[in-house]
């Protein structure tokens, strides 16, 4: 049996909790060591640390500080790893703790945060889905249920003194653009909630005021949120401070292409088992600059799919150019005016491309001045039939369930 | 056998055939009436209607005229059919003509086009693949050999005068944002080298004047380039006119997701067998925009893929704000980078990203300010391993081949 | 565009055409030769040679004389081929001839011939499928619609004299068990309706002597109705005689593993594209006996069946002692009576069994004394919901239609 | 979180969990009872009750007593459950015990059991196979490496005292055409060794006299042993007594088609997660005399396949009529021999075929004389190549190790 070499008590604050950290530094103390070709347990918060709760009221959504985001576990430090390697991460597995089987899709209110359909949905509001198993479903959401393609939304190593720099000049550059904007264009550094494990006194002061948020992707990985890097996959990560610093959290139950909900997979603690290697000098050896990895050969399959197009022209009628993010939207809305016709709310509908395991493909970036993208739905989900016929459509769900909204202050 | 409704003579130039256009406008007149229910074949000239050579020059690329694209099969009638109703159209099967089992793939220069990654190729480059029954390979890219995914570049129905309308004001108003640019920010209507099929005097010299050029997806699909609407599809299109009028062309053998190259898929003439049916009023019943579609049961299965991410920090280390055509182009470009090392030059290496069945995701787009998209290389489609290891890369190919390029003139 | 080495005409007799052949002989001369590398195009007759007629009478099935089976395209000879290597084959591409766009099926009579639950279906019966580009229907199937998995039924290289006779010693023994039974056991050479291709004079005649009969699958493959050896796989064929003598017949646009209407898939004429190399001293090195295949990239692909089991206890309730054939008889006898409570005939499930791609598992073989064995029936073929549900099944087809019967006269 | 109705201790002998049995008969009490809709865990030995070690002897396996197996948990009540419905059976999960990430596979001796190759095979042999994660890799088989397909060997309800006097009376009838052969046609019940769970006194010794052995698969289900009757599968039983009586055990970490080394896939104790409803009056409404059910949407996928082929003519070059079973034995043993030009040892090729997800089709079942069965082995699952090139087999593993062996005392 493989050891545990973090755990956590979701009775506790992750605060306390010294194997814990919430911002990605290169000081942060290793709070473990692994040899090459070992496998090893991490125990994780949901990235919140617990504060959403399994209700039906979406006040902790709308309410939530989101400086404290993500709760990740780590760094593990691993023998022999130097800058410019690849640390080879196989995801043996990953699953919720028996005692919390259940998770929660949220959408954030404008106000904070936001999320991909902000202006349509612009107030905080919370589904629960409960676990069943390889499967999950709703009360908020009746006649969904699908399997989970479990995986963590953020992994990656520490960066270097020098990517932490780059991190922050080009984020804070970006902010200079618009400082005021709500939701803003991007998350400082911010001391006040910085939580850096088992780094204490000055170092720790330090890094707490330069230390990066976690909220988005970069060069190293970290909250990539990409649904197919799941359990069964092997991730090659750069590697740029000596033992490598490996750390993760933010797991999913399961999540749409784009996370379009933000709060956005099926968000909920749990375990996952992981094994290390390495391929020394490997970022040269294959011009690596972002991780690379393999998909899992066992994954929920679908064949049949409903396809919406999206193209760069806006709700307002306004063209963009090749614009995918704009035609990435198109779609994602009239899938969800599709799928209001058979009896959902729309923020519903929302719910399901936000946590089902839907594609968003980038179908065409050339043809100016069109981006073409598409949102594929898959069609077995559902307990009923949502293929279009003569007949026109046919509710599948009775009114009355909705998803849980919580107005702003 | 069902009847061939439209014919192409390669060997004759598309103007000269009256079934063919090369502008959408709803005054094109049909050239075929079918019934809900039946199916029939239509033949198709390659998007440039011949213009390019299966040789190892890239001159054609360099010097096409792109305002006669695309040339177009249609329009076809279909009884009772009116606007509002979806046309229901079943992709029954699609191929190349025996007599021209090739087809091409190709960048176009700057100057006169360009392409997704026009800044790293700004010169036409080309090559040429050959089908071997449902295979295809290319002498200018050895090593890698894969089935067809066979699909019509563009398929729509024509539009309305209003809808025609809308397209010309916005996309004229985007030009007009910076008129200058090289590339163009899209084609305004360029009456010069208008074909309009069966269309004549004072209402085809008007039509020609403000028919909409084929390049960009619009709402009715037109240029969608989705490489998954392939042969045993079924597609759900918007009707905007009595009749509906649908045309077809720029088929191709394969293509990625995104058909990076612009010229851009596997290049083909060749015939479609279509079926039709109508959903009366379908797109109220539905909340239809764009089109909708349900994928072939019948398509090139792969399992092993290498998956490339890419943020939207552009090339130059500039932050852009959840752009996923950035993240994607970041992809796309590792993914060159990484194919590089195994014997490739970084042109073949683009050019297998544009004609193989390569996915393109859209894998977060929320965890501001990096949109993160991934690129997925089927492995299988290379004669050698291409996997990492802790060998480092191993050269699946020889040096000394490569794409013919043409540098301006 | 590849050559087209053998051709046939449909309003000919096969037995006109000199590159046709019906047993399986060394002496019989090679009508073609290809260099390791090429790839070409043979054109087969139906196995009957065209003597089952698109109409709704199976008095044909009832009164075919199954001694002229099955007939051949080829020899194809294969230049430096030796005995002892092994031919790979591509199956580049297979397909019916567009002027002939539908296929057979058939239940022989049990008087003729037969088939796998001849007991229960006695009497010769037949239905009509027509191929609508990658799919097919029937009018005396109503309800399901299905992509073809188009093969060859029966390809192999020709057997040297000692193969021949070993083929012949072991089958005539077989016979002399039981030599009047109805239907036989085995079939022993029968001269007066061979046909010998090329061969002529003396040579022909004592070929045609001991010529094996064309029904049995043998080592070198033959008639192995394997529906997976379908477009787009590679087969390695052993080698007996020097130039290998590659023959090819049988084509099926459609079948269920087992085949077990006998007449059996969707049978038809029609085209098939090859490539041929060879490994030498192949069988050998890699210890071959049989033919080995590797499958097509590009086939129908289905994810949710209906998968029934049988074990080794026959209908009359009688234990038989690991018997996988009497096992998947239960599985499909099984599979008979559900399919029937949606509103078919048993006749109609049976032959739905015969051509749909239906998978047998040999599932377990060693829990003494019943094997199991599992029918998988797609369910996605059928245009209706034909899983079980609380409510009971609920009929997907209206009475009236069936199979037309054509009883023993 | 769910109730576990039934719990092991794998340090006790399963005789003295009364909440286990090993013998099929009606009057066993129910352990716990269930409403339709209810999820429950079920904790299980493997199939030994703990006989077989984590070792490197096969002693255990040569001389274990199979008249204790299987060792079943249950049976579980189902409330409102009658004779005639189908119990739907939805397998929400499976797992091994943390504490036991291990699992075995053997050969039995001829002299105790035997198996589908014990001709050549006669000798006990034993591999051990460790969980990581979803997969497993042996000490005892190298260079292969797979995610699990976890099922149990063996679920079914309980037989009515008529079908129980059923099974008996055939199987009885089968013993006696040839009562001493080794191994036998099939187990007698059997009372020395009988585990009736918590039936007491004179009742216990008589189900204990005629209760039916666990060992073949028969109507109800039981040891069917289908490797894809998976976690996430949905199953309709029949159901035969009050209540159902679902009884479940022999839980496989992975296995291939036909299970053929009989002790036979990758044995393992662990926990089965069900959820139950229950169709009324189902057996008639849609036919049912065996299990049906539909495949779990999330499993291990596998595309490239190396495909064996076999006829029913034996090792000795015997004919056989139609013989499925004499067909798949051939074509496991052309698999061997192929595999065994890699490196490894012949009894490692077997268990690679027991273990790993091989498919076994029913490729032909009417071309007399010959059946054609086809293995289908995954290439993906070895770390090196393994398919035919013309370069000729390069060994993938080092010469050393086999799977240990212990001769028949």
């Amino acid at each position: 049996m493989p050891d545990t070499l973090i755990k956590v008590d979701l009775s506790q604050s992750p605060y306390e909790n010294d194997t814990i950290h919430n911002r990605w530094h290169p000081d942060i103390p290793m709070v473990a060591t692994v040899r090459p070709g070992q496998d090893f347990i991490i125990e994780c918060y949901d990235w919140t640390g617990g504060f959403i709760k399994n209700n039906d009221s979406a006040a902790d959504v709308r309410d939530i500080d989101l400086s404290i985001v993500h709760f990740l576990s780590g760094p593990v430090g691993v023998e022999g790893a130097e800058p410019g390697d690849l640390l080879v991460v196989d995801f043996l597995d990953i699953g919720a703790f028996p005692s919390n089987a259940w998770g929660f899709n949220g959408f954030f209110s404008k106000q904070n945060g936001g999320g991909f359909l902000t202006d349509q949905f612009p107030q905080a509001q919370k589904s629960i889905w409960d676990f069943h198993g390889l499967f999950t479903t709703s009360r908020h959401v009746p006649g969904v249920r699908f399997a989970g393609l479990i995986h963590p939304g953020l992994i990656g190593c520490l960066p270097s003194h020098s990517l932490l720099e780059t991190w922050n000049a080009r984020e804070t550059a970006l902010i200079g653009t618009n400082p005021t904007r709500v939701p803003p264009l991007a998350n400082p550094p911010f001391a006040p909630t910085a939580h850096l494990g088992r780094l204490r006194g000055e170092a720790r002061d330090a890094a707490a005021a330069t230390g990066a948020r976690t909220v988005p992707p970069r060069e190293h990985g970290g909250n990539c949120d990409i649904k197919d890097l799941s359990r069964g996959a092997r991730v090659y990560f750069p590697v740029y401070v000596p033992g490598a610093g490996l750390s993760v959290g933010d797991l999913h139950f399961s999540q749409g292409d784009g996370e379009i909900t933000f709060c956005g997979a099926i968000e909920m603690p749990g375990w996952i088992h992981l094994k290390v290697e390495l391929i020394k000098d490997g970022m040269a050896k294959y011009g690596i600059r972002n991780p690379i990895f393999r998909p899992s050969p066992i994954k929920p399959e679908y064949r049949d799919y409903l396809i919406f197009e999206g193209i760069s022209v806006d709700e307002s009628g306004a063209q963009h150019y090749l614009d995918v993010t704009v035609a990435y939207r198109q779609a994602c809305l009239n899938a969800i005016e599709y799928i209001s016709k058979f009896g959902y709310t729309r923020a519903q509908a929302y719910a399901i491309l936000g946590v089902a395991p839907v594609q968003g493909h980038v179908s065409g970036v050339v043809d100016i001045p069109n981006a073409c993208a598409t949102l594929w739905l898959p069609t077995e989900i559902f307990d009923f039939d949502i293929r279009p016929g003569a007949a026109g459509p046919i509710a599948g769900v009775q009114p009355g369930t909705d998803i849980p909204i919580a107005p702003d202050a």
